[in-house]
């Protein structure tokens, strides 16, 4: 497993992302470290990404699967220089499982679980306290040519 | 259609949501018009809900969908006294039909599509400029009293 984050291997002029982007200075700094087989990253909500008093935001839950979704993808597919062609997400769902508790550090895992064409299928679990709590599901396509550079 | 936003008639200990809590001062103020018969908002996203330079993050437009497709679950089924039990997100999805661009103002509509016992299940739809940028569901649960007031 390499040290350096997916994220800060896209192209400098791709990493905005509020989700994940390193050029991004309010960003959520969502990392992903790839292991050969899987996505793996930690990450603590802040106190203001509040559900319910006690509780994460779904949201915020939601944005962890689609970063993490999407640099797992992004990682899986990458050529022999290591670096990762810029995802986008197709599609995205979140199953709430049980509450996940706001304070203790949210544990990610994902895997490719499928390839569609070009499309890419990650499952993402976000586990806190031992226990999963939330299980998603994203679609990655290639980033669009419309999306992209001029 | 009343003024006051579905989630200013939330009660006041559970109105923290990032979300849409009228009491986090952090929060995106996320905010649901129930007309009688669908949800309606509006919600322009500041200039750091960025994914690729130039188009809104699919995590931002998840968060539309949960809090204003929740908003309207609860806003469809709240009693005579116009008071909205609080519900929570049991699942989540969301397909991205085209890139959202950031900066016009976003357009929010939700319907209840289906009642499943207690779960209500809404269809959300985001549109700018005039076109449907993503389409989403989220199903509704009633707060558990695990998640409640002690």
């Amino acid at each position: 497993m390499t040290d350096i984050p997916v994220q800060h291997r896209y192209a400098e002029d791709l990493s905005h992302c509020y989700g994940c982007g390193k050029n991004n200075a309010q960003g959520l700094h969502i990392q992903t470290h790839w292991d050969g087989e899987q996505g793996v990253g930690r990450f603590t909500p802040r106190p203001e990404h509040i559900a319910l008093p006690g509780f994460v935001y779904g949201g915020m839950l939601a944005s962890l699967v689609d970063c993490h979704g999407v640099a797992t993808a992004a990682a899986s597919a990458a050529g022999d220089d290591g670096l990762p062609q810029r995802y986008v997400t197709a599609s995205l769902h979140v199953d709430f499982l049980r509450p996940t508790p706001l304070g203790p550090e949210l544990e990610l895992v994902a895997r490719v679980i499928e390839r569609r064409g070009r499309k890419i299928v990650v499952e993402v679990e976000i586990s806190a306290l031992g226990e999963v709590r939330a299980r998603g599901q994203v679609v990655a396509a290639p980033m669009p040519a419309s999306m992209g550079r001029d």
